[in-house]
């Protein structure tokens, strides 16, 4: 029987779950990835090399790696100080094959091939973007890295929209893996850093409108801070079906509780775990929602030179991998 | 019948030449490296995150490597601007490697192995040294590269001697190199900072002169400047047996003009041609000499975002190569 060609679309560290997650089953399986990155090591090379952001691409790369582990662990290595400081090695190695041969897609091909990716790791787009936030107070807010400060310390619910300061066209490669993918599977990841961006760029979501694939979303474990209300699964479907123009066929989500211990230090940052309560299996415009525990038990070590927060609860790619199976492999 | 043990002990530009020279060769070739560079990217890198200077070994890996060109033209590429400017790919890569594995010498096996290198690279030492260099006048210069700057500029006729600011102890794996080897190549390089400083390195002259290896010592084409008179062959085999301890069985130099476009600019740095015109083929003490035209019609490009001045005029590695096959190998 022919492989069943999977899609995932997002960025960040849920990207390189979701992918983990699928790695071991017989699918084609191609990650469509984010580059709005402008924070953190992908930041500066922005900034001091002019080069577009490697980060999201390089957790892809060493999800998707067949190479041993300390050549994993190499490429998500970070220089802990001097002025390399908060550089992974993976981003200094993308972004000078970027240099060297005068292209991006090129870089991510000889890198795919370095890391012995089994898959494909595919930037949304080749052009320079950044996000825009439109507030409903009339504030706009430019680049990734401010809007995740900004956003959640001001109250995510102030957001009127998010969009490119000038458009992009899709990286063509994205375009054709989205057209001949059976299954599209979309999040988990932050809604504006990771997973919308990809739909801002120009030809995506026509390209997922128009294709014949069954769409999954998986919903996010917790929410950021800022809103009135706890945010459940709903809303974040609402959110990414809203800007994606098209609904999902699956939402799987997760419905039990992470430790105590880890959702403490959560509230502390003014987080809160996502609503599941009230879902039933199927709704009135066709969504099936596939709920299962999804939560990771134990918390992910902090890397010494990161210079950003990253989450503590995250997804467990064995159980996520299992409800995807069950969907994409009917068993 | 079984392949020749060739060792070449140096460092810098020229040990890249004599094993790219050597390498189409069947031979067993080991490459003893140098440790004590502390200018340039190395000399940060040591500064910043207290790893061993990854640059000679570098140099080395590259000339060794079977990978593609575009592989080895990396780990060469140099970051040309922001806080990256000047550091070498290769030299990160290495340097990760050592923090990460918390060996230079795991380090270096690793990146053997990703380059596929066709040979062997070996630190001369694993340990942390500085050279100090002690002037005629008594003043004492710290530093390998303050060395190269304060001595050449002031004169080096006025150099005394070069040590370590404290000892250190062969690498076992270079040790075991020489005891092995049927022929031990010495330069081409700098005197002062690529191949005097492994005979610093305690238990390495004595390996050497216990050694039943035909020794092979290759002169620099290029004298540098601060010297009352031109040097000849003869000056640099002194200097070099001087360390040693042990005379050289073969002296191979160039007996040929480079063009005189090249011999003007370093005219300008006031650095001259060395003599040649006055040797025979043997001399009393039994040394062999082999001249030859070895010199590289074409300067090599600038590196952008190299921060040293390199050697312009440089020996030509087939020319070189064929004038060692025919001691190494009797043809």
């Amino acid at each position: 029987m022919k492989k069943k060609n999977v899609v995932t679309i997002g960025g960040g560290t849920g990207n390189f779950v979701v992918l983990t997650s699928l790695k071991k089953y017989p699918i084609n399986l191609s990650a469509v990835v984010t580059m709005t990155d402008d924070g953190g090591s992908s930041g500066m090379l922005r900034d001091e090399l002019g080069v577009l952001p490697p980060g999201d691409i390089r957790q892809c790369l060493v999800a998707l790696s067949a190479s041993e582990t300390w050549m994993r662990e190499l490429m998500n290595y970070r220089f802990p100080s001097g002025k390399l400081r908060g550089h992974s090695m993976g981003n200094l190695f993308l972004s000078a094959l970027e240099k060297m041969s005068g292209s991006f897609d090129a870089a991510v091909e000889r890198a795919s091939e370095i890391l012995r990716i089994e898959g494909n790791v595919i930037p949304v787009t080749l052009e320079k973007v950044r996000i825009v936030a439109f507030l409903k107070n009339g504030k706009i807010i430019k680049g990734e890295d401010r809007l995740d400060e900004k956003i959640y310390t001001a109250g995510a619910a102030n957001l009127r929209k998010i969009s490119f300061q000038s458009g992009a066209k899709a990286n063509p490669k994205a375009l054709q893996a989205i057209r001949q993918a059976d299954f599209i599977v979309v999040g988990p990841g932050d809604l504006y850093a990771s997973l919308i961006p990809n739909f801002l760029v120009s030809g995506i979501p026509d390209a997922i409108r128009k294709s014949r694939a069954k769409k999954i979303y998986i919903c996010n474990l917790m929410s950021k801070a800022g809103y009135a209300k706890k945010l459940g699964v709903i809303d974040f479907v609402n959110t990414v079906e809203d800007y994606l123009g098209v609904k999902f066929d699956y939402v799987v989500y997760n419905n039990h509780r992470p430790p105590s211990s880890l959702l403490k230090k959560y509230a502390q940052g003014r987080e809160s775990l996502v609503e599941w309560q009230t879902i039933s299996r199927f709704d009135k415009e066709g969504r099936r929602y596939v709920g299962s525990d999804l939560v990771n038990r134990t918390a992910p070590k902090q890397v010494r030179g990161d210079l950003l927060k990253r989450s503590l609860i995250r997804h467990n790619s064995s159980k996520l991998g299992k409800v995807l199976a069950s969907i994409i492999l009917g068993k």
